[in-house]
């Protein structure tokens, strides 16, 4: 099977995902000091950028496993399709996280299930990941496999990052969303320097 | 006519109807106890889970037909026209299942809904289906053709999977969508074992 | 510059503009006769059918458009870009109509705004497809040029129906929505028995 | 790394962002009279048109830029998502703006919030355009990276003109929308007069 029709449908959902964020920013009802009440939907703008760079950083990775493989299997796409189903999701923790992490009894289960989201993505990333990698069964080409596979050591450190998040989302809430954007950000630094690498 | 502009089209729609499922996982008003508000969404959870399955495996199914097809024609595309304007319509009775399924007064006709809805895309894609592979219409290989007809012996298996989950929503509503959900696992399941067939 | 980023953009559009009308069929809020509170939102289920019939059937005209296109220049690019932001837009006449059609005093102002969104539609189409096949500019092949352009003198007719059916809408709302269908259909309808000649 | 899939996940951020608007075109809830409650909501009307002709014109850029780009690589693709993330939160402010421009309070931090939201996107564009052209890096052809660089001289005007708009949205708040406008349009003029030279 050609990668292509994977890859749109992918990218639809990714890019879907990441746009229906912005419906999550509700518009105040009150115009008499419109200003403040735009300022104080902060949280919901910090989460906005924390979702959609952390669905744009999978999409990379995504797009870096699939230019990879010749052709894909019946077997890949429910995988995919579990990641999709994972991915699509996060609107739903990201409101979550948006509304409540300022107050005092909401914030703890909103970064919870926010973690949680992430945890199942990860962990469908990873499946994913190993089936298209292992024994060169997508990835015809042995060298490209074994670098796409040295990267997936990172993965067990995200899984490691969102729990950390989700105990720090018990003690410091805003502790607990600044790690989840950061793990956001270590899936694109770790590769930043090697740019040379992936270009043809 | 090229396939590709209606795959791109498909795929959009197909994308988008998954996606937009997460709208309707509406958050919670409360934040005093919103760890329990979450999880008494279960119900919401377990129908986009459900209908992202069935819209990902009709795309798997969709994928497959539209990669044998050579070219089409403009019949073919106002028959999948039809097939997305059913697909596009799943957010809806997902929504009112999600709603619901607890309800004593609502379950019932919220899971009729879901299970007519599930027929109108079964029928939807058997006449895409027939009309791409009758008489070599648009499948040029013969061979593939065939193939391709031996699996669409399937479909009266769940036009029968969703009248009983009609059924079935009369008198245990939780066993009507477990009926929903595995059908649409019953469409992912017996291609597994065969996947080398597919791989070129 | 390629066709194939622009028909990407404008498949993009015109699947969301179809797939976002399922927002407008909002869930009941009652649950006591759920069954009959569903059947009465059928008007939206109607609205729903027309409009993604008719972003549809625009949509397999553009398609065949493009497909006949060398290339694409910029001002194809700005004339285009009017026809999506007017596809775009459906939605909210479509939501007006399946909520007002059956209203005393709204079902008129509804189907006028429906029926003016119509005509803003067929000027979009008029334009880019002038623009296009005009002088052999994009469209290569004189005999297809031409070809198309004999399909162009079906706009007029579009047109008239629309002010046919905004006219209807002040004396009979429901026959004002039969034409905007009928309208769709018929784009789809004369070109029925020549599928041979388009495809390759 | 091709260039088709980052151009596939940005069309459909792009598409996405565009179409989406139209939720912001609320249904009166008033059926006594909604042929006027229609036609107050004409803020709403130019807004969609301003931010989907704002979106749809930055498309273009984009698309022209990728057209040159022979490859890609992962410090643009991190770019890119910079740019989808800040055109992804247009519906928010054009919301704002439809919704507050005619209210004595409102219409002045709804006004700045759109400006804002011009320069973040003006900046991220300009770090895409400057990293894609600068050293012929992705663009491979000297005169064109040349050609492309020449038109970046446009972007200052592009600051200077939202700029103009966050001044004006304190004095006069529609001059301040015409502005945005008027910014739009001002992107696809100047290059209207050589579409012979971007045909193929």
């Amino acid at each position: 099977m050609r990668t292509s029709r994977p890859e749109a449908f992918s990218d639809g959902v990714f890019a879907i995902a990441g746009t229906l964020l912005v419906l999550e920013l509700r518009v105040p009802a009150e115009s008499s000091d419109l200003g403040a009440a735009v300022l104080r939907l902060w949280p919901a703008y910090v989460a906005y950028l924390v979702s959609f760079l952390t669905i744009g950083i999978i999409w990379v990775n995504h797009h870096t496993l699939l230019e990879h493989c010749k052709n894909v299997d019946r077997r890949f796409l429910y995988l995919n399709l579990l990641l999709l189903i994972a991915v699509g999701i996060v609107p739903f923790p990201t409101a979550l996280v948006g509304q409540y992490i300022l107050s005092e009894d909401g914030a703890t289960p909103a970064l919870v299930v926010y973690g949680l989201g992430g945890i199942l993505i990860a962990i469908a990333f990873t499946g994913v990941f190993l089936y298209a990698t292992h024994d060169q069964r997508l990835v015809g080409d042995r060298a490209a496999a074994r670098r796409i596979r040295d990267e997936g050591r990172l993965f067990p450190i995200g899984l490691a990052a969102y729990t950390i998040g989700i105990a720090l989302a018990f003690v410091a809430p805003l502790a607990s969303l600044a790690v989840y954007g950061l793990t956001a950000l270590f899936y694109a630094l770790p590769l930043l320097p090697l740019p040379a690498r992936e270009s043809r």
